[in-house]
């Protein structure tokens, strides 16, 4: 992105870190998952986002083009799928913090999203990235409601990941091999 | 939606019919998807339109509109989500056709995909409903693979919902409890 001399970026809001491309964690989770299929081992699909349509366009027949649409919050996470006859649900996201992970990233309605698939025997997580770190986290669904159960801060500490999620390597395919951890945890749960 | 005199409609390949909105299936299936989730059943969403944003204006500070989008080809079914501690994935269609279901209406990824949720031993089934005759199927996804891989006609005639689907009524709450088919799936298969 480029802006004119004296212009400035006004994303401060943004996790996201454009800069540099080979390092987002979407597109990574996105390659891991077509992997996944690819071998016929998990079908697990990135939700499309979820957007309002207020005016849309047909300048010719079969051919509609979307004029106005607004983005909505999500009430749920954005993979979902299934792995070993389970079904799984996550979130992923991105924080250039180095300390610690707000927990504003993670809608109400998510949080309540992976209360729900816990209570109903589904495996829910998180995988986090530290960008500046280039650390990226599996953090599972009851470490996380655990932490926002006993806690009143609005973000999660660094070293509660270091004690309580498990550091996810950077690999070549898949580029994020979180199904072994899940595997890990059906084994203990035997879920 | 009011036509100019002299003008008529164009959305001859659209199933839905928009004329009766109180028989529109995608509302009947939200609706009881939301009981469902009331009583702390089911956890099944319908998934956001996938679609292409390719232009994005930022009228002020944290609002964003889209300006241009484009509809994709959904590669997985509409409807997912958690029952039972299974995994649910189930696409929903009506046809205003009365002696057959235009196999058209279902995309190739989409049959693919319930072919994979099978395998991986999840519960996958298609909702159909023949608008005129105000009939509501659900037919399991392994009679619609069946169908297609013995037969070449590009439309499933009516006879065979009648013989391999059930018949699901319209009630108040949930206004299609489908659920009630899928305990009976779950309890012939014991998955």
């Amino acid at each position: 992105m480029k802006y004119p001399a004296g212009s400035k970026t006004v994303f401060t809001k943004k996790e996201i870190d454009y800069s540099n491309r080979g390092m987002n964690l979407e597109e990574d989770i996105n390659l891991s998952n077509e992997y996944y299929r690819s071998i016929d081992k998990a079908y697990i699909y990135k939700k499309p986002t979820p957007i309002q349509i207020t005016k849309v366009d047909y300048p010719s027949r079969n051919k509609a083009v979307i004029k106005e649409a607004y983005f909505l919050e999500p009430s749920t996470t954005d993979y979902n799928g299934i792995y070993k006859g389970k079904y799984i649900d996550f979130e992923a996201k991105q924080t250039s913090n180095n300390t610690s992970f707000p927990l504003s990233n993670i809608h109400k309605h998510q949080i309540k999203h992976i209360e729900n698939v816990i209570r109903h025997k589904g495996v829910a997580f998180l995988i986090i990235r530290f960008t500046r770190l280039n650390e990226t986290y599996l953090l599972e669904g009851e470490k996380l409601i655990d932490y926002i159960n006993n806690n009143t801060k609005k973000s999660i500490p660094h070293s509660y990941f270091l004690k309580n999620a498990t550091l996810l390597k950077n690999e070549y395919r898949p580029r994020i091999d979180y199904l072994k951890i899940v595997d890990e945890i059906l084994e203990v749960d035997k879920k």
